[in-house]
This record gives C-alpha cells, structure tokens and sequence, in this order.
C-alpha cells in the first residue's frame, strides 16, 4: 500500500463533507487529492468553511468528474437518488467506494419498497453494510460502503445486544431524538432559527421513517447470528416502532429502545444486562458501555457510541439507550472508521475518539 | 362572592410562584395579599424576579404563618414533603388551597410506596386531583386540590381517551422530553448551563420515576368511567413504562406515547383516532387537537395543552402525542385553571391561551 | 369612538404580524376584520401560527387590498421598500396607518442615502416617529406612524436622557447585541440553526448598519429639545459608531452604549446618572430604569424597556444600557402602544408589561 | 530531552483541566503522570469527565503534594489566589509551571491594585506573561508562565497591531461576548440553565472586571516595542473601556474593540487595515485574519483567533475584532501552546487548529 492514499470528497460543502474534512486532515495515510461541491465549485474549501485552516483549506472545489478521476478512495457525501450514478461511474474508475447516503444500505426489496426503482440494482450485492461492529469481516475486502444512517446506527448498536441474545419482545419502541445537523445544510423554514430554537418536536412518527428498514434488518440478522452477519443474507425480520423527535440542540442523537423480552432463563437485571452488553462490544474500540446514563454531549465532537441498559421490574420492559454523534459516528466519523477497516489501517487513525465537553 | 379573592402564595421565588404571579397579577377577580419565600424573606418581589412589575410586585415576601393568616385561598408551589403541614394549617385556618407539590396527588397506599410516611394521611379524602379535563365535577366544591405533576398531565392528557375506549395495549411506553425549569431554579451540576446546553439525556427511566404513580392512577380511573372519575375510588390500573429525558430548553414538555390495542371492532385509523381525540376534548378551553404534530413551541408561556395521533399500521401502535409548557399547563396555568373552576369563575380568566411564538 | 376599531394587518404571516395578532386578540376595543400574506393567502391563520388559538385564528390570509378596504385602522409589516405604495393606498382609502416597515422612518435626505430614491416622498410629512417616550406629543393627531426599528429602539431609549442633557461626547460607541427572530422568518444560511447556534458573530459593522441614521436623528432632536421634538424639524446631528452582533437567542435586544462626557458641570456617578434616567422617564408606563444591570431575559415576550446606568471613572465613558423584546416593545408591541396612543386609548391595552421567566 | 515529559495538572475536574486532558492526551511527547482535585480525589477521571476514554482516563485523582512530585512540568488550572503557593511549592520542588489563573499575570503593584496583597510576589520576576505571539522570546527559557485571561487574550490580539503602529486613540472601547463555560464549573444562580438561556446581560461593565489590566499593560508594551516585549518592563499605558457580556452559549469569546486613531500619515481603510493585520502575525500558526467577519463557532472547540478589522469611515473609528474559545485558545489550548514553546516542541502539537462546525 501506499504511503499516502489519494481520496476524493463529493458533497463537500455539507455537514457529510466538512466532517470528512475535518477527520481525514488529520489521518496519517491520507491526502485529500479532490473535493467537489455543486454550489461551492470554483471556490476554495476556506470560503465555504470558516472552521478549516491548513493547506487543504485552499483546495478549490471541482466537478464530480474531475474529483472521481484523481482518486484511489472516494467518499460521497451526496444526496439520497442522486449518488448511486456517481457510485457506479467511480468503482467503473477503480475507485472504492464509501457511500455515506442511503443509496446501498437496503436490499434491492427494501429499498423498492422504502424509496422506490434503484438506478444501478447490479451494484447492491457489492455493497456491505458499514456497520463496523456488526459487519468488520465483511469490510476488509469491501470496494463498496455503505455508511449507516446516524439515527439507525445508534438504534442498531443499542438493541443488537438484545437481538443477539433472543431478548427483543413482540413490539420494540425506539424513541429517537437528534439534533438538528442532522437534517443538513440547505435551509428552510423548519430548520429556521427562530422556529426550532426552545422547540422539541416529533416528526415522521408511526412507520414513515426511512432509517426503519435499516434497524430491522440489522435487528433480523442479528437474531440469527449474533456478530458473524452478512450484509444481503434473507432473514425473517422483527416489527419496530420508530418515533424520531428533532431537538434544539445542533448534535448528538439519543436512542432511547423499550422492548419486553419473552419467557427467558436469563435473569433479567441491570447487572445482568450491562454484562451482556460489555460481553457483546468487548474490545470495540470505538464503544464505551456505562453503568451511568448516556447524554449526548459526552460525544460531541466525537466519534464514539455510549451505551446503557436498564431493567424495568414493573413492567418487564428492557430500557437500552445510545448516544452518538450525528455528523461522528452518525456520519463522518463511522465512514473513517469503515475506510480504516476497509483499507487495513489501525481503526481510529483520524477519528475523535474523545468529545468535546463542556 | 366577593369582588377580589384574597390569594396568598407560598414558595413564590421558585418558578411555580413567579408563574403564579405573572397570571393572578391579570386576574380580575385576585387580590395577591401576601407572598412567603425563606430565601427572599424581607425582599420585595421585584429583587427576585426582574421580569415583574407593576403594585404588586412591591410586595415584601414574608412569612408563611402570615401569608396564611391573610388569605382566602392559597398556593402552595413549595418543596415536596414540606407542603402538607403548611396545607394543614391552611386548611385549618380556613383557607382553601391550590397545592402544585406531589403532597396530595396520590392514594395514601401509592403515597407510602413512592414517597413514603406521610405526615396527615387524614387530607387526603379531602383532596381532588387537578386535572381539570378529567375530573372538573369533583373541583367545584374541593377546598384542597392537588395540582397534577407536569409530566404526568401530558402523559395524561395523550393517553386519557385511549384508555377511556379501551385502547391500551399490555404495554404503554411513554417517552417524555422536558426543558430544564421543571427542575426548579436551584443550581446544581446537572443544570449547569454548560453541562447542559447542547446536552439530551434520559434521567430516571426503567421504573424510577414517581410520576409513574399519578399515570397509572389516571390511566385505571379513565379504563372504567370514561369522564366521570372520582380521585379516591379504587380500580385496576395499567402498568407504564416511562422514560423521562432532559431537554436543551428552559419549557416544554413533549409526551410520545406508544401503546398497542388489543382486538377492537373499532377501525384504526390516524382520522378515525383523530375523531376519538376530538369528541373526548369536545369544548375544553386548553385543549387543541390537531392534525399535524404538536411541537412545544406552539405552548410556550400559555397554558393549552395540544394533542394529535397517529396509527402505525406496520406495528399496530398507536402513538399519542402531547405538548404542554411545563410552568403553564403543567404547572402555575393549571393551578389559576383550578382555582378558577374551584371557585366558580370563567375558566380562562388569568391564563394565557396563546403561546409566545417564536 | 366606536367600541371596537376595526383593525386589518398586512404581512400577517411574518413575525410582526404574529405579535400584533397575539396583542390584538387581547384588546379590548380592536375587531381583528382582516390579515393578508402573499405567501399564506386563501390558507387560515392556524395553518401558518400554531401557537394561535381563539376565533380569529379562523380568519383566512387574503389580499392586501381586501384587507385595507374593511378597516380603520391598518398595521404594514411588510417589507421595506414594499410598504410606501400600500400605504398610500390605505391614506387614500381614509385608513389611519401604523407602519412597521422602514419606509418612513427617516427624513426625505436621510431615506435617499440610506436606502434609495422614494415612491412617495409627498407622504413624508405626514409621517410622525412612533416612539411614544419622545414623540407622544405629536402622535394624538397623526395618521400615519413610522414605527421605529427594533436596535434604534434600544440605543436610543439608552441615549436619549445623555442626549437631552448635554452629555454625549465626540465619540458614541453602540454596541449592539440582538436575537435572531429580528432578521424576520425567510429561511436562509445564515438564519439556519446549525449554523447559529453556539454562535456569536458581528455584522454590518464600521458604519453600514441602515438603523443608524435613526439613531443620530433622534440624538440630534433630543439634544436641542428635550422630550419636545417634531419629528421632520432639522438639527445638527451626532455620529454615532454602531456594532450590531447577532447571539444566538431567538428574542431580545441589549444595547450597551458608551460615551465619555465633554466638561461638565454636573457630578458624574453611578447615582447620578441613574437619577437623571429615573427623571427622564418619570410616568412612563413601559420603561423601567433599574440599578441592578438589565438581561434580556427579563423583557423576554414582553413589551418593557429596562435601563441601567454606569459612570466608569478610569476612562471618563458612561455606559448606558438598555434590553427589550425585538419583537415587543422593538416592534409589534411599539406599534400596539403607538395605536393606543394615536386612538386616544390606556396606553397598555393589549400590552404585556411582564415578561416570561425563565 | 527525554522522549515523553513526566506532566501533572492540578485543578482537573474543572473546565481548564478537562481542556488541558484532551490536548495532553494527543502530545507524542507528554505523559500525564498525576491530576489532582479536592472534590473527586480518589475517585477516576472517568467518574468526572463522561467524554474521556483511553488510558488516562482510568487515572486516580490524588493530592496536589503527590501530583506535583511525580511531574516535570505542572500545569495549575486552579483558583486565583489558591494556586500561588501550589506554583511557588512546584518550583522549589524543581518543575516548570504553567499557570492558568491570574496569579502572575501582572506586575506587583497592578496585581496589589486589582487583587490585593500577593502571597509570593518574590515570584513576580521569574513568570513570564504567556501570550504567545507577544512574548515569544521571553517564553523559551521560562520556568513560570502566566497563561492570559480569556476576554484578555482576545481583545489583546485584536488591538495589538494598532497598538504597535501608534493607532489608539485616546478612548479605547472593548465590547467583549463570552460563553457561559467562562465562569467555571461551580454551580450558581447566575450560571443556572434556565436563568442563562435566552438571556444576554452585561457583567462588571464600567471599570470593574480584572481583565482590564492584562489589556492596559499589553498595550503598554506593545505601543513602545512592537513585537519585542517583555513581561516585567515598565511603560505608559492607555485606559480601556471594558464592556463585558454574558451570551447564552457555551464556548466562545468575541471582542469587538473600537477606537479612533489620532492624526496619521497611514490612509485608513479596510484594506489597509486587514494588510497591517496580516503583516503583524505573518508566520503566526494559530491566528488566521480573514476579510470577512469573524464568528466564534468558526473556533468552536479549537485553538485559533480569527481576526479582522474594518474602518468607520463616517466615525472615524478602527473596528478590530477577534473571535476564541474560551476554553482552547482562551485557556487550555493556550497553555498547551505555552507548554510547547517553553519545552521547543513543534508549537502545534497536541493542539486543535481547527473547529468543530456545525
């Protein structure tokens, strides 16, 4: 390998892209050889981000096209429906290929069914699913990631412990709340200021979010096999209900997951559940289980998962809770990490692995 | 009756008693003749809260022997615990009494299991619960009403008419968010600003929150008598689990509930559970439900409570979604509410049926 | 007078119009007949306010000149440049006219270098500056009002008592801090929340701020007439140094404002100055000058100037401040209470003299 | 020099320590070989600090007398007036200091103004006034470094190359905005989330806050030596008007500095200005001038000042402006800095040069 790997950035100008940024200038191995921007093209990195210093700071935004083709390692950053051609126009060019939008994170079914015709269906079963902790085996020899999306990740690595261990209950209850980044940069009346400041609200409640068929997948493949998943395998699937709020705050989700185990010989107890839970991620680097409960601000900045877990002897309800960066191990962080995996690096070469607090 | 009510209130240099003063000092039937604080004792009103002016806010806060001594009807917006003596010699000196503590919410058996010995279990016959919607026949004549806790009224208000139809499922999870003043304005650590700001956490969940107690109460009296409840009648009760969450935000407090009905003739539908909202709130003043998602802002500084639902066909859940100010409706507004039914007065009256937007 | 004025407001889907609606809900002798917004038109005022409840949030967005012909009384807030030909149109349609746009706040002179040639300059000299505390003499009679922008407010409110005695120096440095709501509802980069929040910045500094030419004209009337101005009359003016900063809050304005007296005969002190303030505004029903130093907070949602006063004995500078509600007694609420005045009305009907806290 | 320096910090469940930990952490050449604090002793770093992971954080919080033992350099992130002897008892005991509170920032007699009789003033002689970019020279021989105040360091950096080239004018006014984290980690009414949150105040405006001092004194030096000071020589300073305020935010300061040159041969202009700017810290790697206006979430979580200064050609005044974080280039990034020129390491190292947006 090289000691240098030459990477391109499309939808640089994004959340996606200045976390990109900020994480790969730091990364021993990498140099930034393009970025791209529809809105930015023309101008330097420094013009669109106030926050970057640095020789890759006078980069100069280019065409897709030009960025694609000077790079052994392209990230996209791009919007959902529009990346798929520049996905396939990039592995056609021998690059590999890290997705961070929802193109190639469903089965060809799903994603039928959740957002409609595929424009390059041949690729899915190149793609694996980038989350590291469930997925490692797979990445090494990946050319195509496809990076989670943030309010999945953080539903998927509170509840895989659970799923693994046959604990999920009939209904399984995620409320999600995350910080407004999260819906990205481009403004509107409902990412206003004025409107969303000292304002918490739900959105897309009772089974009309997206990231659901991420969460059941990886719940389905993860009662089947504990960690030795693969990404495309069929399996039977559980039900869950999402319930995502936006909360005033610009980072950071929390997954706050209920689901009431059946008949088990497991005894059920904080204790017993908070060993499960270090068991399951043992040696994760990039996961810390707590006995305290998780608050977001503990990653912000970060490319860290806290977790929790709780039982409830009332109701007989497991209580497990994540927190996550949005733009880290949501977004920017986590494909850094699937880079590092994929290309063989040491894991969290690049990464925030503290937040940043107060 | 007389042309002013003489109000006392005790604990007005906390945030219920500044609410308490912001909506009696619009009152046409109020005269506040005395306020109690230990720590402002001797100051006037105005050297606590800045906000205030006006006659009344020259008031010297005193004791609470002689804030007693000269009222008809008091507020109580003191500490838990602390309250039900000084409600005892209220009632005893022949006021009646608004209490905003926990003292006088619950039967004396869940009393002694969340909270307890209780110092005059004799009160508690005496004592109404003051929600209003749910048991304004009982309010007219009370002389010691207990106002609701403010996460337990959103909770209350969301699941009430589910409950009154027989739509609550074995398991009904309510994921509450609320703003930082429900804490009260007694620093400490966890409400630091820069601990807090930026900052989502869940706190007391699995079981642990005493809440819980007033929920299920409400819950169990609604199963049996749609409307017509009485505080202190004995029934089954629904078990809840709740997972209560701080928010970045000084008001508001959102309930997301989740519960699953069992078989019901009764088509399910976000319209037809809609209609059922609408009919069960059917000429409440506080009361709004909507079609779109409530989102606390809508409730800043007033005192309505908005409510919408949705059903989730892929799981079966129904969500119950309600907002409400936690130091309006779930606090001071419900308190004026009470006070306005308890004494015969238009409903409204001193309360703030619009919110502060943005 | 009839008892109820018949009221209409254009630009009703903005936030001015939103806190005249929530004022002029309140009020006891305004009838509420019609709102207009381009972009809300045919739509009801709930869709567009959620926060608004009560009959006239059934009243339906229509065309401008529909509102204007079935009122007496019309309030534009409306954009600058926009507002003077709607005006006119309410003149001629015998509408008295309070305007909250920019387009007659100014001098003939002093409109054309800020901000271009007039449409109607022949309207000028009908137009009397609504800020009631220095012009109220001339309001009784008027029918048109310019109300005054939200950061002259402040800094003049700051000023105006050093102006009218004489103790302004060469050099009047304005520091102004102000939430975000003040650049109105449009969606745009840099009203996004992300990139807001945990965000102070300046802008407009160096003297291209459009509110100064407000300021040095009301300085100028101030220091040769005391409280007796006319609005169009002609004075030397000072210049003042304007620094607005945007803070990431939705509401409120502070305006810390230094000057360092020429030679004086009166005794400078904090004790002093402060009773100079108290004189100045002796009666005035909306201002409160206070020893303690003023928080925006304090005036949050609410219609109050609060003032304080310091005298710096190292450099010689007094420091002047002053908060309000940008969008209370900075707009919506100075045009209510320059409506009351012009009717003839209490000068605080439909006013909020508290503010919310916390 | 051995390949890792043997570091303890003292004061480190306070903000500074957290910063000093996060920076010591990510040092090739640092071991943090003992913390201490009064409050967490015995316990780890982990039980104070929910956002450190990694080795270190596994450390035991011990005594000041045990950690300044086993270090080689100290870094005291504890209270003014406390952490004298704790300097004085690290020295005798053969470490170098850096020190974060103001205990040596002044020369004997301001500090006998500002702050009283000093416990060691023996020790005024061997402390060098750790601003980087002014006293570079003095810094690489130093066993004492003085790391600046917050509010100092900003104002100082944004009004120094007009100190340097004669451009003060005889009144100099600072409007200084800082975050909440400013004030430390103890809880208080004034530091309270829901007294702070949308609330903008001024604080010890007029002559009283301590700052003032390290801004007079620095401009002193500068105005007579340009960039070659030193810390300890006597010289005239000018008076500073120091307007101080609170802003609901975490992070981040912002000094908006304003004054009007005297008569100069230099044609004042933007232009002009922002190219004595670059010329001034030419070479420098932690401040960036930039044309346009500076923004504190552009510094967010790093160690930069962005800077950058207009000309009010209708006033006259200089407008200089510079954004830090309070808690990076204001405090902990500061002193690491320090800590790498005193030792002659590579001056950015351990140090984040770049924000976190959004």
């Amino acid at each position: 390998m090289p000691s240098k790997v030459s990477v391109g950035i499309l939808g640089a100008s994004g959340y996606g892209g200045a976390g990109l940024l900020r994480r790969l200038a730091l990364h021993p191995h990498v140099e930034v050889t393009g970025v791209a921007s529809r809105q930015f093209k023309g101008q330097r990195v420094s013009a669109c981000w106030p926050q970057l210093v640095g020789g890759f700071s006078d980069l100069i935004f280019q065409d897709n096209d030009v960025v694609i083709q000077n790079c052994d390692v392209l990230f996209c950053a791009t919007p959902h429906g529009a990346t798929a051609p520049l996905v396939k126009q990039a592995l056609d060019a021998g690059c590999k290929v890290i997705d961070l939008s929802a193109d190639f994170r469903l089965s060809p079914d799903e994603y039928a069914h959740w957002y409609g015709e595929h424009p390059h269906p041949e690729l899915f079963e190149r793609a694996v699913y980038g989350l590291v902790e469930l997925h490692r085996d797979e990445l090494g020899g990946a050319d195509l990631i496809a990076n989670p999306g943030c309010n999945s990740t953080a539903a998927i690595l509170a509840l895989a412990p659970l799923a693994a261990h046959g604990l999920l209950g009939r209904d399984t209850v995620i409320s999600n709340a995350s910080g407004v980044s999260g819906a990205g940069r481009s403004p509107g009346l409902g990412l206003h200021y004025s409107e969303l400041n000292e304002n918490m609200k739900p959105y897309k409640v009772a089974g009309t979010h997206r990231h659901i068929a991420e969460i059941e997948a990886s719940m389905g493949r993860a009662q089947h096999m504990g960690r030795q998943l693969k990404t495309h395998e069929a399996f039977d699937k559980p039900v869950v209900t999402l319930s995502p709020h936006l909360v005033p705050m610009t980072r950071g989700i929390l997954a706050t997951c209920h689901t009431r185990p059946e008949e088990t010989d497991r005894p059920l107890s904080d204790e017993s559940l908070l060993e499960l839970y270090r068991e399951f991620y043992e040696g994760e680097p990039l996961i810390s289980v707590r006995e305290d409960l998780p608050q977001t601000k503990a990653v912000y900045g970060g490319d860290r998962c806290i977790l929790s877990v709780r039982y409830d002897e009332r109701s007989g309800q497991v209580v497990a809770m994540a927190v996550i960066d949005n733009l880290g191990k949501g977004a920017a962080g986590q494909a850094v990490h699937n880079f590092n995996v994929m290309m063989g690096f040491e894991e969290t070469l690049g990464l925030f692995t503290q937040g940043v607090w107060p």
